[in-house]
């Protein structure tokens, strides 16, 4: 498991002693969260060394496992930060995220948050971004960014889509403009944005696929895949004062002997992390668990894992699970602009007549920044349309996600990880909220 | 100047002083904004009873006037907290001013916040917002809260009205169904939002205005007025642990024996303080200020003047010189909306070109919650449809109004509101931006 690049990639102590003793291990303290609890007290020594080294040396490091699911808990060093991972992060498609101050980001305690290269690509533009000092820069975010690739927008959002092997020619839902998207031009604009992870230009397969398109589609991706490793190789983009790390995109739609097939190419190219994609495209729940099943054997333990664009509460744990590392989804800003509030008790849908006179927060474990506010106002301001409304709610739910996964570091840490999962999906499912 | 109420309404020392020595006195550091600067240093003994005494026992203190204009500095001491004049109340008429947080309403020093008793009666019901704790409660906003009355609202949102001895007959905004707002019941939702000042119930005449129509009108909100007072008088309405303030509103049009009438008569009945209404209702700038010149000679000195719903910049300051205390608008938070941020070198059009690559801040005074973004990064915002633009705007402009007041504040005190507004006004109408 040691890393073909030598010292800079350092694997770390801590994934093999835990992979080889099935236990957890003290967790490193140096940058922990608030509120974790140390496990044991051996071996200070060599953790202390490890707690200096590690963050020095390794862009990521497996703290602890948990015995008895695929969860891990780890820490990913980035140009911006280092990132706690399970991690959420919260999706800031046009260089913000939707009605948050970045002050706001902050006092949620999110570590990385996502950026969009299509949209930015076509409003501002790279180049204006990158002379107003990158993304970073741009936004004042000075913690980590991912940015996609623009692949699944192009997909998603363009019209006229024709996909050559050169790229992809389509008309951008803005003006109509006719442009074209190649593998080398969107690490070009991600590395004028600056992001600490650059995601490759993949191809996305629709849900259902016949089994030779995706074969067909995954071959493309893995050319691309080597053509953006190229660009990246002649052009070693920086991130801050570090390195740009890259991750690659495993595709193959539902067939497992594709999905095999996409993890070992991309593998076999040594990409810093490696991300599941065409997931979330419209299939049932059991075919996105299987992709992710059929995927993560195959990406090497050491290097962090990502499910592009997913979920709800209950999936996301389900993931960590199965082992993924990594998560971004416009659902809990999505959906708070529609009026909907995650609780521990399932989503509260705030326009109902019932919380008119409700005096409580909208959950108790709400952050204190909205917890003050009565689900009645809330009710009232969203109602009246009023943008507060739309912040608190937010805020509110991407608090949600970031304690959910902020709790299953604790508990994969502690290795109570499953106990955490069945709770938590106990409950959220026996929603009683209206 | 002492009030027929006796040791309640005892005639602050300051005010007198001030008008027969002609010049500014010390200014009461107790409660002053940072950033004040002590006067002088004589009659300290005096000056610190003054400033544990006057806040107990009087509702507003005049610490200093200016001695080239009827400009004056002044405290208003209220159910939930002392209030400086001449204040800007920003407009929270749904009970939250547009797009902002409570906590960024502490940010920017706000000191009181206004209700629309019009649109909080029809959407949630002052019947809801009382069981909720009245407005202080429901919205959570702890400082001063002023309400106005409806009989605005009802003259430039509803429809088919039909003005009667008994009140408002209309159909409301929002679904058409008849209603009758009445003087009466105006006392009687406000007294149920617990505001610490509520608004007396008029009529406001519309612009232009025939003389008999303008005389007829102002009798009717003479005796709506005396309505009000019967009714206060026999519920005496509290605002959390103290009395409820009633401001009466001098009406008459543009004609100057009518504004003499109507300050006369409501002055005769004895208000908390005078508001002066029928402006800014499409009369030329010229008309306004006669309108509050010809109201201001015929209102007790010793008592609040609140010009409603005004204005620019350059004339909260011409209002001042005349002697108004306080002030309301829309004009920052909704101009916020339509990309407009006023800066000492005028209005600013975010959404203009030139700022595309602009990475200077709005203004040179801008807050730092918002000086840290790039005119180009907000502009971008604001393009793309962004909350956050409208946020930035919106807490920037009401910023930079509250800050014009606290420099006039601060100008009063010296002796230098003249040089002051004159500066102000000549730098804010050279504007050379876009």
């Amino acid at each position: 498991m040691v890393s073909k690049q030598g010292v800079m990639k350092f694997r770390p102590i801590t994934c093999i002693v835990a992979n080889s003793c099935g236990r957890s291990l003290p967790v490193i303290r140096r940058h922990s969260p608030p509120g974790y609890r140390a496990v044991c007290d051996s071996d200070l020594a060599m953790w202390a060394i490890a707690a200096i080294w590690l963050p020095l040396t390794v862009s990521f490091s497996l703290l602890s496992t948990d015995p008895a699911s695929s969860a891990r808990f780890g820490r990913l060093v980035l140009a911006h930060g280092a990132v706690d991972t399970p991690i959420f992060m919260p999706v800031g498609t046009q260089g913000s995220v939707k009605t948050l101050h970045p002050a706001e980001l902050e006092l949620l305690g999110a570590q990385i948050i996502l950026g969009n290269t299509y949209h930015l690509w076509l409003r501002p533009g790279h180049e204006l971004i990158r002379e107003m000092g990158g993304l970073h820069g741009f936004t004042t975010w000075q913690k980590p960014m991912l940015t996609d690739s623009g692949g699944f927008q192009v997909w998603s959002l363009a019209k006229l889509r024709k996909i050559t092997e050169e790229g992809v020619h389509f008309q951008n839902h803005l003006d109509g403009m006719r442009m074209l998207l190649t593998p080398e031009l969107s690490m070009e604009i991600q590395a004028a944005l600056g992001s600490d992870i650059a995601m490759l230009f993949d191809e996305c397969p629709p849900y259902p696929c016949e089994e030779a398109y995706a074969a067909k589609s995954l071959a493309l991706t893995t050319r691309w895949a080597r053509r953006c490793k190229d660009w990246v190789s002649a052009n070693e983009p920086r991130s801050g004062d570090g390195r740009q790390l890259h991750f690659g995109i495993v595709q193959g739609s539902v067939f497992a002997e594709l999905r095999e097939q996409s993890a070992r190419e991309l593998v076999e190219l040594d990409f810093d992390g490696y991300a599941i994609g065409g997931v979330s495209v419209g299939e049932p729940e059991a075919e996105m668990f299987r992709a992710i099943e059929n995927a993560v054997p195959f990406l090497p333990p050491d290097k962090p894992r990502y499910a592009m664009g997913l979920g709800s509460p209950p999936q996301i744990l389900e993931m960590i699970a199965r082992g993924v590392d990594m998560f971004d989804c416009v659902m809990p800003t999505r959906v708070a602009r529609h009026g909907v509030a995650f609780t521990l008790d399932g989503p509260l849908h705030i326009k109902n007549l019932i919380y008119a006179k409700d005096a409580r927060p909208l959950c108790e474990s709400s952050h204190p920044h909205v917890a003050g506010f009565s689900r009645s106002y809330i009710r009232h301001l969203f109602r009246a349309g009023e943008i507060l409304a739309l912040r608190l709610l937010s805020f509110h739910n991407l608090h949600f996600y970031l304690r959910l996964v902020a709790g299953a570091r604790e508990a994969i840490a502690i290795g109570a990880f499953s106990d955490y999962k069945d709770s938590f999906i106990r409950r959220y499912n026996q929603s009683e909220n209206p």
